[in-house]
């Protein structure tokens, strides 16, 4: 594999939210993630340019308070629900914690984005954003 | 940031693919991707526990052959398209090559899971699986 190909993840951005605490957070953003604002590098502006308001994105995320070495959870830490492998979960402790989070543009300032319902933590590193519709 | 807490992806497995020209992949899998076999670390069994045939599960790979530079594409390689900021797309071609991948599993055999139109290319690197429902 060549060096370039290799699966290095570069930070193009942090989470800037008033969630600060995990045990607090909403376990997905429609169900009571805040607002909060998306600081992007400047030098991605050109990458950004066609975000517009009300435009419907998913944010991919790492997150970074994740363990990695858990391979099964009780689904939403419920100690009611059955062991389950994570792969069939949405858990954010798992081998590779990418979270991926729909939100709605609410303002574009420059690199830097204001979304809607977004349960990640503030300072969370941003990876990517793409089209939440798969046609384009 | 602890150095445990860095984004480094460690590939948990591989896509098995008859598809190896990334210019004859279709540009998402429902629009003619084939089955694929998905072989995963044998370390990772019991994450992968849970998963039954007829699952449908959203697989996260890296995008290994994307150009990491690119920030903006005409949609679709179309010419007609105007030039679009590639956070707005779905373009392979991004500064993070993420992929997301709907599929449904056809067929579990130890840590190898054979899935349904997939147009990731052969030896493209796993990075995760989630449940496609948000709800888990």
């Amino acid at each position: 594999m060549a060096p370039d190909r290799s699966p290095a993840l570069r930070p193009i951005g942090v989470v800037r939210s008033p969630l600060t605490d995990r045990a607090a957070a909403p376990k997905q953003g429609p169900e009571g993630g805040p607002d909060a604002w998306l600081e992007l590098d400047d030098n991605l502006l050109p990458a950004l340019r066609s975000i517009q308001t009300g435009d419907r994105l998913l944010l991919i995320t790492w997150l970074h308070h994740a363990d990695r070495d858990v391979l099964e959870v009780r689904p939403r830490g419920n100690p009611d629900n059955p062991l389950t492998g994570v792969f069939s979960t949405r858990s954010p402790d798992r081998p590779n914690p990418i979270g991926l989070h729909p939100v709605t543009v609410l303002a574009v300032d420059g690199a830097r984005l204001l979304v809607s319902d977004l349960e990640a933590l503030d300072g969370t590193p941003i990876v990517d954003l793409k089209a939440a519709d798969a046609s384009g």
